[in-house]
Protein backbone atom coordinates (compact mmCIF):
# COMPACT_ATOMS: atom_id res chain seq x y z
CA UNK A 1 0.00 0.00 0.00
CA UNK A 2 1.26 3.66 -0.92
CA UNK A 3 2.08 6.20 1.90
CA UNK A 4 -0.49 8.86 1.67
CA UNK A 5 0.77 12.71 1.38
CA UNK A 6 -1.42 15.93 1.67
CA UNK A 7 -0.77 18.46 -0.58
CA UNK A 8 -2.47 21.90 0.33
CA UNK A 9 -3.07 24.73 -1.85
CA UNK A 10 -3.93 28.05 0.13
CA UNK A 11 -4.70 31.69 -1.70
CA UNK A 12 -3.64 34.95 -1.73
CA UNK A 13 -6.27 36.04 0.81
CA UNK A 14 -4.69 33.54 3.62
CA UNK A 15 -1.32 34.69 2.84
CA UNK A 16 -2.33 38.55 3.07
CA UNK A 17 -3.70 38.33 6.38
CA UNK A 18 -1.03 37.46 9.00
CA UNK A 19 -3.80 36.33 11.66
CA UNK A 20 -5.55 34.33 9.40
CA UNK A 21 -1.73 32.87 7.98
CA UNK A 22 -1.80 32.00 11.54
CA UNK A 23 -4.32 30.46 11.93
CA UNK A 24 -3.87 28.28 8.56
CA UNK A 25 -0.20 27.45 9.68
CA UNK A 26 -1.13 26.15 13.07
CA UNK A 27 -3.65 23.99 11.56
CA UNK A 28 -1.08 22.67 8.52
CA UNK A 29 1.64 22.05 11.20
CA UNK A 30 -0.31 19.96 13.22
CA UNK A 31 -1.73 17.75 9.86
CA UNK A 32 0.26 14.55 10.11
CA UNK A 33 2.50 12.58 7.66
CA UNK A 34 4.46 13.76 4.60
CA UNK A 35 2.79 16.80 3.40
CA UNK A 36 3.19 19.79 0.71
CA UNK A 37 1.92 23.43 0.75
CA UNK A 38 1.76 25.23 -2.32
CA UNK A 39 1.03 28.65 -1.81
CA UNK A 40 -0.09 32.00 -4.00
CA UNK A 41 0.95 35.63 -3.34
CA UNK A 42 -2.78 37.33 -3.87
CA UNK A 43 -2.66 40.96 -3.60
CA UNK A 44 0.75 41.40 -1.88
CA UNK A 45 2.30 41.35 -5.53
CA UNK A 46 0.00 44.33 -7.23
CA UNK A 47 0.51 46.37 -4.15
CA UNK A 48 4.25 45.79 -4.08
CA UNK A 49 4.05 46.62 -7.96
CA UNK A 50 1.86 49.68 -7.13
CA UNK A 51 4.38 50.97 -4.80
CA UNK A 52 7.43 50.50 -7.44
CA UNK A 53 5.33 52.33 -10.59
CA UNK A 54 4.28 48.88 -12.35
CA UNK A 55 1.20 48.57 -13.63
CA UNK A 56 -0.41 45.16 -12.96
CA UNK A 57 -2.24 44.16 -16.28
CA UNK A 58 -5.19 41.54 -15.59
CA UNK A 59 -7.00 40.13 -18.82
CA UNK A 60 -9.88 37.98 -18.14
CA UNK A 61 -8.71 37.73 -14.76
CA UNK A 62 -5.34 36.72 -15.41
CA UNK A 63 -2.14 38.55 -14.62
CA UNK A 64 -0.46 39.65 -17.30
CA UNK A 65 3.69 38.97 -16.90
CA UNK A 66 6.09 41.15 -18.21
CA UNK A 67 9.82 41.75 -17.25
CA UNK A 68 9.07 43.83 -14.45
CA UNK A 69 6.20 42.18 -13.12
CA UNK A 70 7.77 38.86 -12.87
CA UNK A 71 10.79 40.06 -11.09
CA UNK A 72 7.78 41.73 -8.56
CA UNK A 73 6.42 38.49 -8.15
CA UNK A 74 9.84 36.85 -7.93
CA UNK A 75 10.43 39.15 -4.66
CA UNK A 76 7.02 39.05 -3.49
CA UNK A 77 6.01 34.63 -3.58
CA UNK A 78 9.19 33.42 -3.31
CA UNK A 79 11.02 35.90 -1.36
CA UNK A 80 8.84 37.52 0.95
CA UNK A 81 5.80 35.29 1.30
CA UNK A 82 7.53 32.24 1.41
CA UNK A 83 10.12 32.85 3.51
CA UNK A 84 7.71 34.23 6.14
CA UNK A 85 5.85 30.95 5.52
CA UNK A 86 9.13 28.52 6.04
CA UNK A 87 10.19 30.73 9.36
CA UNK A 88 6.93 30.87 10.77
CA UNK A 89 6.50 26.88 10.60
CA UNK A 90 10.21 25.91 11.36
CA UNK A 91 8.66 27.97 14.57
CA UNK A 92 5.79 25.58 14.94
CA UNK A 93 7.79 22.81 14.91
CA UNK A 94 7.74 21.79 10.86
CA UNK A 95 10.47 21.64 8.95
CA UNK A 96 9.65 23.45 5.94
CA UNK A 97 12.14 24.38 2.89
CA UNK A 98 10.75 27.29 0.10
CA UNK A 99 11.09 25.97 -2.91
CA UNK A 100 10.15 27.91 -6.88
CA UNK A 101 10.22 25.27 -9.38
CA UNK A 102 13.90 26.49 -10.57
CA UNK A 103 14.90 24.72 -7.08
CA UNK A 104 15.77 20.97 -7.64
CA UNK A 105 14.67 21.74 -10.83
CA UNK A 106 11.46 20.75 -9.48
CA UNK A 107 9.04 21.88 -11.91
CA UNK A 108 9.80 22.86 -15.69
CA UNK A 109 7.23 24.77 -17.33
CA UNK A 110 6.78 25.96 -20.61
CA UNK A 111 6.45 29.86 -21.42
CA UNK A 112 2.72 30.30 -22.68
CA UNK A 113 2.48 30.86 -26.53
CA UNK A 114 0.87 33.90 -27.35
CA UNK A 115 -2.25 33.36 -29.29
CA UNK A 116 -4.85 35.94 -29.31
CA UNK A 117 -3.32 37.27 -26.01
CA UNK A 118 0.73 37.73 -25.32
CA UNK A 119 0.64 36.53 -21.19
CA UNK A 120 4.24 37.59 -20.84
CA UNK A 121 6.86 35.37 -18.34
CA UNK A 122 3.49 32.84 -17.55
CA UNK A 123 4.19 29.10 -17.45
CA UNK A 124 2.22 26.08 -18.32
CA UNK A 125 3.84 23.09 -16.87
CA UNK A 126 5.71 20.38 -18.37
CA UNK A 127 6.92 18.36 -16.08
CA UNK A 128 7.06 17.73 -12.38
CA UNK A 129 10.41 16.64 -11.00
CA UNK A 130 8.88 13.78 -8.81
CA UNK A 131 11.98 12.50 -7.64
CA UNK A 132 13.65 15.54 -6.66
CA UNK A 133 10.57 16.37 -4.44
CA UNK A 134 10.46 12.45 -2.99
CA UNK A 135 14.16 13.44 -1.72
CA UNK A 136 13.30 15.76 0.15
CA UNK A 137 10.34 14.41 1.66
CA UNK A 138 12.35 11.05 2.53
CA UNK A 139 14.73 13.48 3.83
CA UNK A 140 11.85 14.90 6.32
CA UNK A 141 11.32 18.47 4.58
CA UNK A 142 7.82 19.66 4.12
CA UNK A 143 8.66 21.25 0.85
CA UNK A 144 6.60 24.82 0.31
CA UNK A 145 5.98 26.00 -2.80
CA UNK A 146 5.64 29.51 -4.62
CA UNK A 147 3.82 30.12 -7.58
CA UNK A 148 6.98 30.27 -9.67
CA UNK A 149 8.43 27.42 -12.34
CA UNK A 150 10.97 27.77 -14.31
CA UNK A 151 11.82 26.47 -18.13
CA UNK A 152 15.38 25.03 -17.57
CA UNK A 153 17.20 27.34 -19.68
CA UNK A 154 17.74 30.33 -17.43
CA UNK A 155 14.04 31.83 -16.86
CA UNK A 156 11.35 32.35 -14.51
CA UNK A 157 7.74 31.82 -15.50
CA UNK A 158 5.12 32.96 -13.28
CA UNK A 159 2.24 29.92 -12.97
CA UNK A 160 -1.05 29.39 -11.36
CA UNK A 161 -1.20 28.30 -7.70
CA UNK A 162 -3.97 26.19 -8.29
CA UNK A 163 -2.46 24.42 -11.43
CA UNK A 164 0.79 23.78 -9.48
CA UNK A 165 -1.13 22.04 -6.41
CA UNK A 166 -2.87 20.24 -9.47
CA UNK A 167 0.25 19.04 -11.05
CA UNK A 168 2.45 18.20 -7.84
CA UNK A 169 -0.34 16.24 -6.71
CA UNK A 170 0.02 14.26 -9.60
CA UNK A 171 3.14 14.38 -10.25
CA UNK A 172 3.63 12.71 -6.83
CA UNK A 173 0.49 10.06 -7.37
CA UNK A 174 2.86 7.51 -9.19
CA UNK A 175 4.49 6.64 -5.86
CA UNK A 176 2.26 8.17 -3.07
CA UNK A 177 -1.98 7.91 -1.91
CA UNK A 178 -2.06 11.50 -2.59
CA UNK A 179 -4.62 13.58 -1.39
CA UNK A 180 -5.29 17.43 -2.86
CA UNK A 181 -6.76 19.72 -0.62
CA UNK A 182 -7.85 23.68 -1.90
CA UNK A 183 -8.29 26.04 1.00
CA UNK A 184 -10.34 28.82 0.18
CA UNK A 185 -12.67 31.66 1.61
CA UNK A 186 -15.72 28.99 1.26
CA UNK A 187 -16.33 25.83 3.14
CA UNK A 188 -16.51 24.10 0.01
CA UNK A 189 -18.68 23.59 -2.87
CA UNK A 190 -22.66 25.16 -2.09
CA UNK A 191 -25.82 24.45 -3.36
CA UNK A 192 -26.81 27.84 -2.23
CA UNK A 193 -23.88 30.63 -2.38
CA UNK A 194 -25.11 32.55 0.29
CA UNK A 195 -25.46 29.65 2.94
CA UNK A 196 -22.34 27.87 4.13
CA UNK A 197 -23.98 25.44 5.66
CA UNK A 198 -25.49 24.19 2.04
CA UNK A 199 -22.29 22.35 1.42
CA UNK A 200 -22.06 19.45 -0.92
CA UNK A 201 -20.18 17.23 0.87
CA UNK A 202 -19.37 14.33 -2.10
CA UNK A 203 -19.16 15.55 -5.33
CA UNK A 204 -18.23 12.90 -8.63
CA UNK A 205 -19.08 12.97 -12.19
CA UNK A 206 -22.49 12.11 -11.63
CA UNK A 207 -24.07 14.54 -9.32
CA UNK A 208 -21.26 17.26 -10.98
CA UNK A 209 -23.43 16.84 -13.74
CA UNK A 210 -26.34 17.81 -12.70
CA UNK A 211 -25.02 20.58 -10.66
CA UNK A 212 -23.65 21.78 -13.96
CA UNK A 213 -27.15 21.59 -15.54
CA UNK A 214 -28.63 23.36 -12.70
CA UNK A 215 -26.38 26.01 -13.26
CA UNK A 216 -25.64 25.86 -9.43
CA UNK A 217 -21.48 25.53 -10.34
CA UNK A 218 -20.98 28.51 -12.38
CA UNK A 219 -17.93 31.22 -12.67
CA UNK A 220 -14.98 30.86 -10.67
CA UNK A 221 -16.31 27.64 -9.50
CA UNK A 222 -16.14 26.03 -12.90
CA UNK A 223 -12.15 26.09 -13.72
CA UNK A 224 -11.70 25.14 -10.18
CA UNK A 225 -13.48 21.92 -10.59
CA UNK A 226 -12.75 21.17 -13.67
CA UNK A 227 -8.87 21.13 -12.21
CA UNK A 228 -9.75 18.86 -9.66
CA UNK A 229 -11.60 16.34 -11.77
CA UNK A 230 -8.45 16.73 -14.11
CA UNK A 231 -6.41 16.06 -11.35
CA UNK A 232 -8.14 12.45 -10.53
CA UNK A 233 -8.38 11.39 -13.93
CA UNK A 234 -4.73 11.60 -13.50
CA UNK A 235 -4.43 9.39 -10.33
CA UNK A 236 -4.39 11.86 -7.44
CA UNK A 237 -6.40 9.62 -4.86
CA UNK A 238 -8.77 12.35 -3.62
CA UNK A 239 -9.23 16.32 -3.70
CA UNK A 240 -11.29 18.37 -0.94
CA UNK A 241 -12.41 21.86 -1.05
CA UNK A 242 -13.14 23.91 1.79
CA UNK A 243 -11.66 26.41 4.48
CA UNK A 244 -8.86 26.43 6.84
CA UNK A 245 -10.89 24.22 9.00
CA UNK A 246 -11.17 20.87 6.44
CA UNK A 247 -7.35 20.26 7.55
CA UNK A 248 -8.66 19.87 11.16
CA UNK A 249 -8.61 15.93 11.85
CA UNK A 250 -12.11 16.11 12.99
CA UNK A 251 -13.76 18.52 9.92
CA UNK A 252 -16.83 17.01 8.77
CA UNK A 253 -18.01 20.01 6.69
CA UNK A 254 -16.39 20.11 3.10
CA UNK A 255 -16.45 19.24 -0.36
CA UNK A 256 -14.50 15.56 -0.79
CA UNK A 257 -14.46 15.10 -4.78
CA UNK A 258 -13.72 11.60 -6.19
CA UNK A 259 -14.20 9.61 -9.53
CA UNK B 1 39.43 10.70 4.43
CA UNK B 2 37.18 13.34 4.35
CA UNK B 3 35.40 14.21 1.29
CA UNK B 4 36.32 17.18 -0.24
CA UNK B 5 33.53 20.27 -0.28
CA UNK B 6 33.65 23.63 -1.67
CA UNK B 7 31.98 26.68 -0.13
CA UNK B 8 32.42 29.61 -2.38
CA UNK B 9 31.10 33.50 -1.47
CA UNK B 10 30.43 36.13 -4.20
CA UNK B 11 29.70 39.66 -3.31
CA UNK B 12 26.89 41.91 -4.39
CA UNK B 13 29.05 43.31 -6.94
CA UNK B 14 28.72 40.27 -9.24
CA UNK B 15 24.98 39.57 -8.50
CA UNK B 16 24.65 43.21 -9.82
CA UNK B 17 25.97 42.79 -13.44
CA UNK B 18 24.37 40.12 -15.60
CA UNK B 19 27.59 39.51 -17.59
CA UNK B 20 29.69 38.86 -14.42
CA UNK B 21 27.54 36.75 -12.81
CA UNK B 22 26.83 34.75 -15.75
CA UNK B 23 31.04 34.17 -16.08
CA UNK B 24 30.85 33.34 -12.24
CA UNK B 25 28.39 30.79 -12.78
CA UNK B 26 29.89 29.39 -15.46
CA UNK B 27 32.64 28.56 -13.94
CA UNK B 28 31.07 27.77 -10.62
CA UNK B 29 28.59 25.16 -12.64
CA UNK B 30 32.01 23.68 -13.63
CA UNK B 31 33.79 23.35 -10.08
CA UNK B 32 34.04 19.33 -9.62
CA UNK B 33 32.46 17.49 -6.46
CA UNK B 34 29.90 18.93 -3.67
CA UNK B 35 29.53 22.88 -3.01
CA UNK B 36 27.50 25.55 -1.62
CA UNK B 37 26.89 28.73 -2.68
CA UNK B 38 26.30 32.01 -0.56
CA UNK B 39 25.46 35.00 -2.06
CA UNK B 40 25.16 38.82 -0.94
CA UNK B 41 22.70 40.73 -2.55
CA UNK B 42 24.55 44.06 -2.74
CA UNK B 43 23.10 47.82 -4.37
CA UNK B 44 20.07 45.58 -5.37
CA UNK B 45 18.78 46.00 -2.15
CA UNK B 46 19.22 49.49 -1.81
CA UNK B 47 17.90 50.36 -5.24
CA UNK B 48 14.34 48.63 -4.76
CA UNK B 49 14.37 50.22 -1.16
CA UNK B 50 14.69 53.76 -2.65
CA UNK B 51 12.00 52.73 -5.37
CA UNK B 52 9.57 52.26 -2.23
CA UNK B 53 10.14 54.89 -0.75
CA UNK B 54 12.42 53.26 2.41
CA UNK B 55 15.78 55.02 3.28
CA UNK B 56 18.62 52.82 3.35
CA UNK B 57 20.29 53.46 7.20
CA UNK B 58 23.72 52.79 7.40
CA UNK B 59 26.26 53.00 10.45
CA UNK B 60 29.43 51.97 10.06
CA UNK B 61 29.40 50.09 6.71
CA UNK B 62 26.81 48.06 8.15
CA UNK B 63 22.95 48.54 7.26
CA UNK B 64 20.22 49.19 10.41
CA UNK B 65 17.44 46.76 9.21
CA UNK B 66 14.36 48.03 10.46
CA UNK B 67 11.13 46.24 9.40
CA UNK B 68 10.45 47.83 6.21
CA UNK B 69 14.06 47.10 4.89
CA UNK B 70 14.53 43.17 5.99
CA UNK B 71 10.98 43.12 3.76
CA UNK B 72 13.01 44.79 1.59
CA UNK B 73 16.11 42.30 2.17
CA UNK B 74 13.96 39.51 1.71
CA UNK B 75 12.27 40.14 -0.99
CA UNK B 76 15.90 40.96 -3.10
CA UNK B 77 17.88 38.37 -1.21
CA UNK B 78 15.64 35.85 -0.89
CA UNK B 79 13.56 36.34 -3.94
CA UNK B 80 14.83 38.17 -7.07
CA UNK B 81 18.46 37.57 -6.36
CA UNK B 82 18.40 33.49 -5.22
CA UNK B 83 15.83 32.89 -7.50
CA UNK B 84 17.52 34.14 -10.75
CA UNK B 85 20.64 32.34 -9.43
CA UNK B 86 19.26 29.19 -9.27
CA UNK B 87 17.43 29.76 -12.32
CA UNK B 88 20.53 29.94 -13.88
CA UNK B 89 22.70 27.60 -12.07
CA UNK B 90 19.45 24.87 -13.33
CA UNK B 91 20.36 25.87 -17.35
CA UNK B 92 23.83 25.13 -16.21
CA UNK B 93 23.52 21.91 -15.78
CA UNK B 94 24.21 22.37 -11.88
CA UNK B 95 21.51 21.20 -9.36
CA UNK B 96 20.86 24.30 -7.36
CA UNK B 97 18.32 24.75 -4.70
CA UNK B 98 18.03 27.94 -3.36
CA UNK B 99 18.04 28.41 0.90
CA UNK B 100 17.78 31.12 3.29
CA UNK B 101 18.49 30.15 6.90
CA UNK B 102 14.97 29.33 7.95
CA UNK B 103 15.09 26.36 5.15
CA UNK B 104 15.25 23.35 6.41
CA UNK B 105 16.30 25.10 10.14
CA UNK B 106 19.30 25.53 8.30
CA UNK B 107 20.85 28.98 9.85
CA UNK B 108 19.63 29.94 13.32
CA UNK B 109 20.73 33.58 14.07
CA UNK B 110 20.13 35.58 17.50
CA UNK B 111 19.04 38.95 16.56
CA UNK B 112 22.16 41.29 17.75
CA UNK B 113 21.91 42.81 21.26
CA UNK B 114 21.56 46.56 21.21
CA UNK B 115 24.40 48.17 22.79
CA UNK B 116 25.33 51.46 21.27
CA UNK B 117 23.96 50.73 17.99
CA UNK B 118 21.01 48.95 17.23
CA UNK B 119 21.18 47.12 14.22
CA UNK B 120 17.36 46.18 14.15
CA UNK B 121 17.09 42.66 12.36
CA UNK B 122 20.55 42.03 11.95
CA UNK B 123 21.49 38.57 12.97
CA UNK B 124 24.30 36.77 14.47
CA UNK B 125 25.16 33.07 13.38
CA UNK B 126 24.38 30.70 16.22
CA UNK B 127 24.63 27.58 15.05
CA UNK B 128 24.83 26.16 11.09
CA UNK B 129 22.58 22.77 10.68
CA UNK B 130 24.79 20.36 9.53
CA UNK B 131 22.71 17.55 9.77
CA UNK B 132 20.50 19.09 7.09
CA UNK B 133 22.81 20.59 4.52
CA UNK B 134 24.07 17.17 4.73
CA UNK B 135 21.37 16.00 3.54
CA UNK B 136 20.66 18.25 0.57
CA UNK B 137 24.43 17.67 -0.73
CA UNK B 138 24.02 13.77 -0.37
CA UNK B 139 20.41 14.32 -2.35
CA UNK B 140 23.04 15.47 -5.00
CA UNK B 141 21.38 19.17 -4.46
CA UNK B 142 24.27 22.09 -4.53
CA UNK B 143 22.75 24.76 -1.76
CA UNK B 144 22.32 28.24 -2.97
CA UNK B 145 22.36 30.31 0.53
CA UNK B 146 20.96 34.24 0.57
CA UNK B 147 22.14 36.40 2.94
CA UNK B 148 19.24 35.90 5.57
CA UNK B 149 18.88 34.07 8.99
CA UNK B 150 16.25 32.78 11.72
CA UNK B 151 16.35 32.88 14.97
CA UNK B 152 13.95 29.87 15.23
CA UNK B 153 10.84 31.69 16.09
CA UNK B 154 9.44 32.95 12.97
CA UNK B 155 11.65 35.56 12.57
CA UNK B 156 13.57 36.11 9.58
CA UNK B 157 17.27 38.50 10.24
CA UNK B 158 19.27 40.30 7.92
CA UNK B 159 22.78 38.34 8.16
CA UNK B 160 26.77 39.39 6.58
CA UNK B 161 27.47 37.33 3.56
CA UNK B 162 30.79 36.43 4.68
CA UNK B 163 29.60 35.10 8.18
CA UNK B 164 27.19 32.78 6.66
CA UNK B 165 30.25 31.73 4.46
CA UNK B 166 32.40 31.52 7.18
CA UNK B 167 29.27 29.41 9.48
CA UNK B 168 28.54 27.30 6.98
CA UNK B 169 32.33 26.11 5.99
CA UNK B 170 33.30 25.34 9.86
CA UNK B 171 29.39 23.60 10.50
CA UNK B 172 30.31 21.29 7.74
CA UNK B 173 34.00 20.73 9.10
CA UNK B 174 33.33 17.84 10.88
CA UNK B 175 32.24 15.56 8.18
CA UNK B 176 34.06 17.42 5.46
CA UNK B 177 37.32 18.36 4.56
CA UNK B 178 36.50 21.99 3.72
CA UNK B 179 37.73 24.83 1.65
CA UNK B 180 36.27 28.57 1.77
CA UNK B 181 36.38 30.41 -1.27
CA UNK B 182 35.75 34.80 -1.16
CA UNK B 183 35.25 35.84 -4.42
CA UNK B 184 35.79 39.30 -4.62
CA UNK B 185 37.04 41.92 -7.12
CA UNK B 186 40.85 41.98 -6.26
CA UNK B 187 43.02 39.08 -7.18
CA UNK B 188 43.38 38.24 -3.52
CA UNK B 189 45.70 40.45 -0.39
CA UNK B 190 47.87 42.63 -2.67
CA UNK B 191 51.17 44.09 -1.74
CA UNK B 192 50.45 47.36 -3.56
CA UNK B 193 46.84 47.95 -3.96
CA UNK B 194 47.31 49.48 -7.12
CA UNK B 195 49.12 46.40 -8.21
CA UNK B 196 47.34 43.22 -9.37
CA UNK B 197 50.14 40.88 -10.28
CA UNK B 198 51.63 41.89 -6.28
CA UNK B 199 49.24 38.97 -4.59
CA UNK B 200 50.28 37.37 -1.50
CA UNK B 201 49.99 33.59 -2.56
CA UNK B 202 50.21 32.08 0.65
CA UNK B 203 49.16 33.97 4.06
CA UNK B 204 49.72 31.87 7.46
CA UNK B 205 49.82 33.22 11.09
CA UNK B 206 53.76 34.47 10.76
CA UNK B 207 53.49 36.66 7.64
CA UNK B 208 49.78 37.41 8.38
CA UNK B 209 51.19 39.30 11.53
CA UNK B 210 54.10 40.91 9.45
CA UNK B 211 51.76 42.56 6.32
CA UNK B 212 49.49 43.64 9.78
CA UNK B 213 52.59 45.40 11.75
CA UNK B 214 53.52 47.08 8.29
CA UNK B 215 49.63 48.21 7.86
CA UNK B 216 49.77 46.59 4.18
CA UNK B 217 46.60 44.56 5.43
CA UNK B 218 44.18 47.37 6.89
CA UNK B 219 40.62 48.67 6.40
CA UNK B 220 37.81 46.54 4.43
CA UNK B 221 40.91 43.65 4.23
CA UNK B 222 41.55 43.27 7.68
CA UNK B 223 37.68 42.29 8.93
CA UNK B 224 38.01 39.93 6.03
CA UNK B 225 40.96 38.28 7.32
CA UNK B 226 39.77 37.92 10.70
CA UNK B 227 36.93 36.45 9.28
CA UNK B 228 39.32 33.52 7.72
CA UNK B 229 41.63 33.36 10.43
CA UNK B 230 38.32 32.28 13.15
CA UNK B 231 37.30 30.14 10.30
CA UNK B 232 40.97 28.25 10.18
CA UNK B 233 40.98 27.80 13.84
CA UNK B 234 37.54 26.13 13.59
CA UNK B 235 38.67 23.60 11.52
CA UNK B 236 38.06 24.86 8.12
CA UNK B 237 40.83 23.18 5.81
CA UNK B 238 42.03 26.21 3.73
CA UNK B 239 40.50 29.58 2.87
CA UNK B 240 41.23 31.19 -0.57
CA UNK B 241 40.29 34.77 -1.56
CA UNK B 242 40.39 36.31 -5.11
CA UNK B 243 38.68 36.64 -8.11
CA UNK B 244 36.11 34.43 -9.87
CA UNK B 245 39.02 33.27 -12.00
CA UNK B 246 40.82 31.54 -8.59
CA UNK B 247 37.52 29.05 -9.49
CA UNK B 248 39.21 27.36 -12.42
CA UNK B 249 40.93 24.36 -11.70
CA UNK B 250 44.23 26.27 -13.99
CA UNK B 251 44.14 29.22 -11.73
CA UNK B 252 47.40 30.03 -9.43
CA UNK B 253 46.88 33.68 -8.99
CA UNK B 254 45.26 33.82 -5.93
CA UNK B 255 45.98 33.78 -1.69
CA UNK B 256 45.76 30.84 0.09
CA UNK B 257 45.03 30.88 3.32
CA UNK B 258 46.23 28.56 6.11
CA UNK B 259 47.29 27.81 9.92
Amino acid sequence: MKQKLSIIKIGGNVIENQKELNRFLDVFAAMEGPKILVHGGGKLATQIAEKLGIESKMVGGRRITDEEGLKVITMVYGGLANKNIVAQLQAKGTNAIGLSGADGNAIRAVKRPVKEIDYGFAGDVEEVNAQAVDKLLQANFVPVFCAITHNGDGQLLNTNADTIASEVAIGMSKDYDTTLYYCFEKKGVLMDIADESSVVKHLEPGNYKELLQQKIIADGMLPKLENCFHALHKNVGKVCIGDIEMLDSNATLFTTITL
